[in-house]
This record gives C-alpha cells, sequence and structure tokens, in this order.
C-alpha cells in the first residue's frame, strides 16, 4: 500500500499538497523539518472537536465529566491505539538509531505522529475536513464512551468514599525517596484515619505512588482487598 | 452600560442567541443552569484559536517554545487581566455569598467566565466570529510576545546552566512535610551536586517549593543572590 492509498483507504482522506503529510511523518529524529510543530498544532484541534462533540452529545454531564471523558479519549495511549489500528507506524520516517530501537512501535512516537497528521490535514483541508476525519477515526470511541464516573481516578473516588460515610479525608505522607536526581523512587504511605488502616506504595513520581496507594486502600475499605 | 451595549463595546460581537451570553455570565453559585459547560468548550476553542496563530506567526520556533508561548498566553492570570480589561466582573451573576465575599474580584472567576463567553461566541456565531473577538482582544499580547527562553521555568533554566558547564543536574529532597492532609506544606532541598551549594524552600505543592529552590540557586549560582 503506497502512502496516497493509505490516506484514502485509513483516513478518507485526499491531501492535495502531499508534503504536508510528508512533514507529518517525520520523526525528529532524522530531520530538522520534522512532525513536531504539526504535533502543536494537531494536538489542540483534536482537543477542540473532541471537546465540541463531547459538548453536543452528552447534554447532562457537567464539566467535570466532559473534562475526564476527554482525557479518556485524547491521551497517549488511546491516540497509540487508534494510529496501530490504521497502521501509522509503517509510514513514520525514523532516523536509523530510532530504527534498531524499535521506536516505531512506541506509543508516544505513534500517538505525536497522528497528532501531526492531524494538523497537516487542518491546514492542507480546512476544519471541516479534519473534523470528519477525527469523526470517522473515533467512531467506535463515540460509540463506546464509559460512564463518567468509572473515570475517576482513585484518589478522588476514595475520597468520595469517606465524605459519602462522613468520615475525614485520607493522609498521604512520603515516607521514603530513594536514588539518585531524576530516577527516584518514592514510597508513600495513606492512612484512613477513622480506622487507621493504612499502606504504602512505591512509584517513581509522588503523584503516581499516591494513586497506587490510594486505588490500595480503596480495595482494603471495601473489603476486596487482601 | 447594558449588557448589548457592552458586548458591542468591548467584545465587538452582537448575540443573535443572548441566553447563551447569559448562561456564559452564571456562576456555579447561584443556579445549575451555569457556566460550566462553556468554559470546558471555550477553553479548548480558545487553546485552538491561539495555538494557530502561533503556528502561522512563529514559522522559526519549535515545538516546545511553541508551548510555552501558549500557556504564557493561555493561563487564569492572563485571562483574568484580558477580563479585567473589559469589565467582565460586573456582569457576572453570582449567588449572595460569593458576592459579599468578593468573588467577581477573583482571578478564576472572571478567568473561567471569559472562556465560557468565548463558548458561547462559537456556539452563536461559528469559529470566524470567536476567531476575530480573540484575535482582538488577544492583540496587545500577539504585538509583545516576549522571547520563548525567558518563559522556561527556573528548574529548566537551572538544568540547562549546569549542563552548558558540563556540571551534574542537581537534587531535589523533600527534608520535611508538616500540616494537616490537604493543607500541607512541603520544604525541598535543592543541591548544586559540583559545589554542594545548597538552598531550601518551602510551598503547598513540592511542585511549587522546588520551583522556589531552584530559581534561589540559580541566583546564588550566578552571583546575584545572597
Amino acid at each position: 500500500m503506497d502512502l496516497t492509498e493509505w490516506c484514502h483507504l485509513k483516513l478518507g482522506y485526499q491531501f492535495k499538497n502531499l508534503s504536508l503529510l510528508e512533514t507529518a511523518l517525520t520523526h525528529k529524529s532524522i530531520s530538522n523539518q520534522n512532525n513536531e510543530r504539526l504535533e502543536f498544532l494537531g494536538d489542540s484541534i483534536l482537543g477542540q472537536i473532541i471537546s465540541l462533540y463531547l459538548y453536543n452529545h452528552l447534554n447532562d454531564m457537567d464539566e467535570g465529566a466532559l473534562t475526564r471523558m476527554r482525557s479518556h479519549l485524547v491521551n497517549g495511549h488511546k491516540l497509540a491505539e487508534i494510529g496501530q489500528k490504521i497502521h501509522l507506524s509503517e509510514f513514520i520516517v525514523l532516523g536509523q538509531g530510532e530504527l534498531r530501537s524499535g521506536s516505531y512501535n512506541r506509543e508516544s512516537v505513534i500517538a505525536n505522529c497522528l497528532e501531526a497528521v492531524f494538523g497537516a490535514i487542518y491546514l492542507d483541508g480546512g476544519i471541516e475536513a479534519i473534523e470528519s476525519v477525527v469523526h470517522s477515526l473515533f467512531f467506535d470511541e463515540f460509540q463506546n464512551l464509559p460512564d463518567p464516573n468509572e473515570l475517576k481516578d482513585a484518589k478522588t473516588k476514595l475520597q468520595e468514599l469517606l465524605q459519602k460515610n462522613g468520615n475525614p479525608l485520607p493522609s498521604y505522607e512520603v515516607i521514603k525517596e530513594s536514588g539518585r536526581p531524576h530516577q527516584k523512587t518514592f514510597t508513600i504511605k495513606c492512612i484512613d484515619q477513622t480506622t487507621n488502616i493504612y499502606v504504602t506504595a512505591s512509584s517513581s513520581s509522588i503523584k503516581k505512588a499516591e494513586q497506587k496507594a490510594a486505588e490500595m486502600l480503596l480495595k482494603r475499605l471495601d473489603g476486596n482487598g487482601d
């Protein structure tokens, strides 16, 4: 399948100016004329199209739920999934080193490249063109939107559970910090102030460690944990 | 000045459907029919318009610089400034409690309301209408864009200074955590590994404390500090 055929079949779009698409497919490892600026543009256009879709279709959802829903649809993992589905990685142009290390299959490379392709379509065909491409690529996602409550992060869920029962908020404390600068591991202790039940969890950032700890404490308090 | 006059004079836009504007001006403290959903929409449209402007006008700027420039233009502080300039707070509809506490002058209330007004203009008049309003409200900002290097945060500047001199990265360490959950103060120690010069700084989040510490260490290493 050549590039034009791929555009037609997988994006449902024909470029007037193919060089825009070529730039969108060019990773920074191979040229200064790469896809990073288009990615900047595409990211914001994608955000706007998804926001408008959610605003128009989910009339009873408040801002918090809309924001969670947008993050669920527009994140590196989801974009990489959509990129894989349309075989985007076969067309990404990378430097030799990146090729050898298998970067064309890295989630972030695929996700960023997809955003750049969106930016290129916008510049080439305008807002209607990119809207129609995004709507068709996200069709399955739009048909299967999750319950926005399930998209809440563990810290929020834990807080809501405790507040519902009239209990005080949990406490989070950094109890250990190890490793060299920029490669640290943080250990967090999360305590339910009512029962004094606590858990500890470690991760590369305090935020991640807190989420892990909250997840564990939720399980303990729900009686599902170990 | 009534609402229609204000729109005409300050926004340069006339609403076909004034009730959209009224919703955009309604704070959540007074009604369920408030501006939060419009804010969600307006925020993403503003981001897209600013991104497109920067992409088109700053051809030699890389993605990192474009992203910093966008954050410089689209943040709560700047939006509140623009909102103040057009006397937005005189038209925000708030609950009694919020009125008494002076919320109409709170940066976040004004910034969020301005985003909601942008969302309302988009729904009322389409993308060209909101693009022209945003371009005119941001005219002064666009004429006075800062050097993107000056927009780097203190941690980045410190890192670049040390790397330029071939020195190892600074180390950041949480040395104290005090206060009740959700009202904590974190104290960070930031050490230059070459000279062992260090500073400590405290703030309500680790991120903010690290930035403060980096700022202080930068001054010390530059010889401008105390």
